[in-house]
């Protein structure tokens, strides 16, 4: 055969598929991705480079990076045995699902959640079975999700969930460990802005995956690392599909050094998890609008207009935020991510000014 | 069930394959994973310092890196459109392999050869056919490369081919390209040492995708960068599995800065290749060694010895090189990064004595 077009190889359930993307905008009010507005501070950044450039950059990282995993563990309590680090929480979802997915097996995922997991199990060529919210509450549907997951290979759990803002209690997380055949799969992304985690389960509960990414609240998105926590048996599977060296040596300085003076972290974090509850009850305050408690660095919220049209309106007032009503259940619902305050009372304002003017 | 082993949800293919992995030893003379010993310049990398401390971490890199894939569009004259980057071309491999294999699809790839396509394809469930070099000459069987791949969904090709440095010539290149019902994986890694590259074949062939990598000649292991060129419809597809913001903002400073400067690199490419050739010349001296020709930037070399011995002797001398004995065909064999002339002349030197020795 001469030249067969591509559809020949790709697997029809791929071409099938819509690619995640994310079109750019430029603003002066950022509040799309979720981002941490706080930087870093320049003396922690310099370090970074001066550490980077007294390493040579044309030898490969280390084969397993065992500082960073070493300073993990001392900070989560986690054995290093059971400690994956990647390129973004992202690689090690994939490599998680890489290892547990495929034909006749079946992911259970709640929706609306994070795009990702689909997109990926569906690439896998893997069953997939949507849990919805509860569509007046945005909540998980506990009891369906533990039905649902007897029988399932794995369930994925983003709680804080993205983009809603709710958690998973520990009472159900326990339940579901226990009932299920498989692994859950809990992305904790946000979890320093709810004050929870499923840390402590982990000795317990053999079949719980934790992970964890420097995007969000460690203000790193640009760098790329997240961490994987689970019993050993499971980390050397999935150790199995993680790229060898997936983590380069300039990420892997900035995580070491940021996990040691991590403190100076906090106060932003503190100031978010309060903006975010101001915010709430802001919003709380306009009729016309619906936020969802959150957990997270963001808001949901549905306003009575269609989501595409207050998003073009806020952004015509330099704020950027997430139109997210082409997911299940969230029609005109958009996704506001907490800023600084200015920035914060910047969204408010622009939002009033949309809906006033209906 | 309570407390599941994972044995319940790891797939049984991952259960039994063994991780790639690579001991870490120190070394004076590190001669083991076919990096450029030439540093690239102070001044540069302040360049890319400098670039990146005016940059906030905390934001997310593009979506699309727009900059650096015009960048390399122009350098290396294909479509911008067709070209995706990744965390090293290990993450371009990846994800051409995960849209395209699964149970029931096939793998045609040349053995021995890079680890990685045959890991990442079993993981996947996919049929692995495995097509032996010629196992006196160590060079591509093509008649039966053709053969097998008429009816695949992908054949791999690393080309020069690591760890034999054998190439494939252009006119097989095209006889595989045109008689394959799948697509042709031409795995460039080490192109600049041979002078040879497919890129001219892509507009004709669809089929054919074509993956460098910025860890060898381009000096940058250590930042992990590759980049894929394909056709554009190819290029869509591999794209829904590769990771959202796989290259973080530091390598892609990096990786943009250093093609536009691409000339400081070649003395000390122009350099490698004098050497590989001076030291294949000084080896073909050795009655006890056979060296097998390469166009890569490392040596293939079998003694008398047993090759753990040789490695062992080698490293007790400060040298340490690669024991690639394991592969299929290659007992006895040990694998030589071309390194500095003086590294060079330290494993001759070592070479020799324990050759003496014997």
């Amino acid at each position: 055969m001469r030249d067969p077009l591509p559809s020949a190889v790709i697997k029809p359930e791929v071409r099938g598929l819509t690619a995640y993307t994310l079109k750019h905008f430029d603003a002066e009010v950022k509040l799309d991705q979720n981002e941490n507005p706080y930087e870093l501070p320049t003396d922690l950044k310099r370090e970074v480079v001066d550490r980077i450039l007294r390493r040579p950059w044309g030898r490969y990282p280390e084969f397993v990076p065992a500082a960073v995993i070493k300073t993990l563990s001392k900070f989560t309590g986690w054995t290093e045995e059971g400690i994956l680090v990647g390129n973004g929480s992202n690689e090690l979802i994939q490599a998680t699902l890489n290892v547990t997915l495929g034909p006749g097996r079946r992911l259970v995922v709640p929706q609306p959640t994070f795009t990702l997991y689909k997109l990926m199990a569906t690439t896998l060529q893997s069953e997939v079975q949507p849990i919805f919210l509860d569509s007046e509450s945005l909540t998980f549907d506990v009891d369906k999700l533990i039905e649902a997951s007897r029988t399932a290979n794995v369930v994925v759990i983003c709680s804080p969930n993205n983009p809603t803002g709710n958690v998973l209690e520990r009472e159900a997380l326990i339940r579901l460990l226990k009932n299920t055949a498989g692994i859950v799969l809990l992305d904790e992304a946000y979890h320093e802005f709810s004050g929870q985690t499923a840390l402590p389960l982990l000795t317990e509960h053999r079949n719980l995956v934790v992970l964890r990414t420097f995007s969000k609240a460690m203000a790193m998105a640009g760098l790329r690392f997240g961490y994987m926590m689970a019993h050993p048996e499971i980390a050397r599977e999935v150790y199995k599909s993680k790229l060898p060296y997936n983590v380069n040596i300039f990420t892997l300085a900035a995580a070491d050094i940021v996990i040691e003076k991590r403190a100076v972290l906090d106060r932003g974090i503190q100031a978010l998890i309060r903006e975010r509850n101001r915010v709430f009850a802001e919003l709380q305050k306009r009729k016309a609008v619906r936020p969802f408690p959150s957990q997270a660095n963001f808001i949901l919220i549905r306003t009575p207009k269609p989501a595409r049209e207050t998003f073009d309106r806020l952004y015509a007032q330099g704020v950027l935020v997430r139109d997210v009503s082409a997911y299940p259940l969230l029609d005109r619902c958009l996704r506001i991510s907490i800023g600084t305050p200015e920035e914060n009372d910047r969204f408010l304002a622009a939002l009033d000014r949309v809906l006033e003017n209906k």
